[in-house]
């Protein structure tokens, strides 16, 4: 394809885990997302021209910003040095949330440039750089958020070494509720706080879940897929940093939940649901309990996002 | 159906864990297995009448032998005491070789009775009692033998408490080499030498290669498959009681094995191969290559049986 003078791209939130999947499965989200404009201009170097939606939080710098960082990795991979590029990052997702804030800010810098020089890697070519982009901005290379980011749908890290990204059936109905709550967890927080050994009896119910979970969405087994979405691993732990955790699991599961738990390292939770009308009810119950107890928050439904970072 | 006067059954050797499915996964095999005959008899009471192949080993009291424990479950159970029954148990597999001895001896007894009676009961009703044969047999109730040798195929215990047995689909040219190399590993032994706590990364490697393996069953993907057959975490340990084990595995891989690793808690070891023929070039290389460091051994190469127990 030929190179663009301009380009506005869109890559999606994702939540990762699916609850018993730590560290090896993640989904996309049709909402939130960012979004990001490349412009070619005359004058070579990289430029911000404009951030919208993040609060002040994000650096202009273009050697300290994900997009901009994620850009020049590209001109610099395919040998392009002499670009000129201003880019717009419209953050459409709150950052620290537990929905792959940098991974799609990360995903939208990648396929924009990649789109901007008339698509010169595959999706799948762009993953490595995803990768890198992840370290830059959060101080690990995790692929559980930039893979469904960037390809859709349900997505299985397999390995990381070599890196093994495996496209899982996503069952029609499925849909999620997420809930971001406004409390700050870092994610290398969340992370520290998790221990570094674990029961071999409490793995071993985590692996049979993560195999019913898998077989549950080639089957479209939605009581299977409901039986296997436990976490007596991480949750555990890592729920005490959320605010009414135990509350939000229990109106999810009366409102026909078929799991409920924390998105990525939270603070967000997730609640998948069977039909997109589940999943708003519950955003809707949960935002009502939260706002009842003085805690403000983010609310979306949406059914798995299948094309993953698309040109708008 | 009606009760019968007698009857004829055999029920497969099956290979626990698939490598990287520790106590979660197992698969029957066509051969080898036991068969078990029963007859009606006028007067009242369980009687052994026959064992062949088992080398003495087993025990010929009724209170104590497995098939005659697991007859009388089934008709204590359906409160039929006062039956005659005279049991022939032909023990066509090795005891204790990690090929699921007891669970075949388990499953023949309960298949038949059910059988003998006109099939009161379903198959997957027969699964809580195998529980308690294996227990009986063998001190713990694990399902990962006594389930794919009762229903065939390729089983995923998903939980135990509530019991969840899921059937995998079988890729068509998916087969197995087996050796049993005569030396003597107990189950408990095995059991004991593993350590109660691992490092979470090594789980988070196990679930993503467990996870990999599912899919590359439903997808007929034998390049995944390959891939998703590794095991760090229980096969460093246990491989160490085995002899040649690495020898072995270095011959499978070059023989263009999928995966190798050990059968349930050993010492026998399993190869996947793509078709059948592989499947008996690996069996023929491995005992040869025992046979050359004076060890003998029973090899075995098969397609993953799909009956499970059946009326001969």
């Amino acid at each position: 394809m030929r190179e663009k003078d301009s380009v506005h791209v869109f890559a999606p939130a994702t939540s990762a885990n699916f609850i018993c999947g730590y560290d090896v499965l993640g989904l996309a989200l049709n909402e939130p997302g960012d979004e990001v404009l490349l412009k070619r201009v005359d004058e070579p170097g990289i430029k911000i021209t404009k951030i919208t939606g993040d609060q002040g939080l994000l650096p202009t710098d273009p050697n300290k910003n994900t997009v901009s960082a994620c850009v020049k990795m590209i001109l610099d991979f395919l040998g392009k040095k002499n670009y000129g590029i201003e880019i717009e990052l419209h953050k459409k997702m709150p950052i620290g949330s537990g929905l792959g804030s940098s991974a799609a800010s990360t995903i939208a810098g990648l396929f924009a440039i990649n789109q901007l020089l008339g698509e010169p890697l595959s999706k799948n070519e762009l993953l490595p750089f995803a990768l890198k982009g992840e370290e830059l901005a959060c101080g690990h290379g995790h692929a559980d958020n930039v893979a469904p980011s960037l390809l859709g749908g349900i997505t299985l890290i397999r390995s990381y070494n070599p890196l093994d990204v495996i496209n899982l059936p996503v069952p029609k109905e499925l849909c999620c509720s997420i809930i971001f709550p406004h409390v700050e967890v870092q994610t290398r927080a969340a992370r520290q706080i998790l221990k570094n050994k674990i029961e071999l009896k409490d793995a071993v119910s985590q692996w049979g879940n993560i195999a019913g979970l898998i077989t549950g969405l080639f089957n479209e087994d939605y009581e299977l897929i409901s039986r296997s979405l436990e976490d007596k691993l991480i949750e555990p732990t890592r729920s005490i940093l959320i605010p009414e955790f135990e509350a939000m699991k229990k109106i999810a599961k009366e409102e026909k939940a078929l799991g409920f738990g924390i998105s990525g390292s939270g603070p967000s939770v997730v609640a998948f649901t069977r039909g997109i009308e589940s999943a708003k009810n519950i955003t809707k119950k949960l935002k009502e309990h939260l706002k009842k107890n003085e805690i403000e928050s983010n609310g979306y439904f949406s059914p798995v996002n299948i094309q993953g970072a698309t040109v708008l």
